[in-house]
């Protein structure tokens, strides 16, 4: 027969867990539904950090701030990667609509915030011009998630939050994608 | 120039953060470097609760309990769906290794653990042959991802924790996927 049974931890899993759950409330007052999926638990502290609200149902950016200016946003954990995804099919179209606004870069170790940087639309136009490039001279073919380095924002974004990450950091081990398979298999 | 001040709310969001700091640090100590991302946070909630491990860097398995079994895991939101998720390229050699072990099934409500289930590999046999029998009949192709429905897991399966869910909720409207873009967009 299976033996099944807490492991002493659960205690204080318990005693965290109201406000976990006090947490997750905030989270769904602020239109994040799940604090453990997709970053949501990280998204909320931008958001309220930073007073934008989630644009409900968006098909163009990300967030609104106070003044009503629209936000693309975007975050990085630096114990894992040192650039930020943008899009998986990046072309003209997709660029020209990043055009429209500043972006916002939160980074990250593990949960915990370290640093907001916010780019305006010139300080991007190295990247949008040379994706459009890249694009053209490939035959027209959308260009899969190409990054932005953290360095590149560091040097050019003004910090609006924390302090300038170091890059030298103790070696980590990097939890495997989905660990105990709560993620359908071979995701 | 831009507005970005934070929320009322955010006095509210650091009122929570030192429990969820330690929920994190709990989970960092049990192998899961992230509660924000991949359900990091149930996960651990369904190891502490059971006794399970993390089985580090597995190519078979998910979990293993303190007599040494390995555990398949699975979780769901039947708030956004009444299905489990599998393996994306399910086929025999994949069948083959779920055949040897039990099934582990946890039932949530947003972040809320209702139900665990365990089914034991004859309680699944319904589908290892049904899904051999159709990679057969499709010309040796891989299933993406065939789903095992809530209610064949709570008709069939050991109730070990909490209870039976009901289906008849509120109806709600689901958290789009990656509502500010924290992860690449179109993804």
């Amino acid at each position: 027969m299976t033996t099944l049974r807490p492991h002493d931890d659960y205690d204080r899993l318990l005693e965290a867990w109201p406000a976990v759950q006090e947490y997750q409330s905030l989270a769904t007052r602020h239109g994040i539904d799940d604090i453990f999926q997709d970053n949501g638990g990280k998204l909320l502290q931008v958001l309220l950090l930073m007073g934008l609200k989630i644009i409900p149902g968006r098909e163009g950016n990300d967030a609104v701030d106070s003044s009503g200016r629209e936000w693309e946003l975007k975050s990085v954990n630096i114990e894992l990667t040192k650039g930020f995804s943008t899009h998986h099919h990046m072309n003209p179209v997709i660029i020209a609509k990043y055009r429209q606004v500043p972006w916002m870069f939160a980074i990250y170790r593990h949960i915990t915030l370290q640093a907001v940087y916010v780019l305006e639309p010139a300080d991007l136009e190295f990247y949008y011009t040379k994706w459009e490039q890249k694009w053209r001279d490939d035959g027209n073919k959308d260009i899969n998630n190409p990054k932005i380095p953290v360095a590149y924002v560091m040097r050019h974004g003004r910090l609006v939050y924390g302090e300038p990450p170091s890059f030298a950091t103790r070696e980590r081990q990097p939890t495997p994608h989905d660990p105990a398979g709560f993620a359908p298999d071979d995701e």
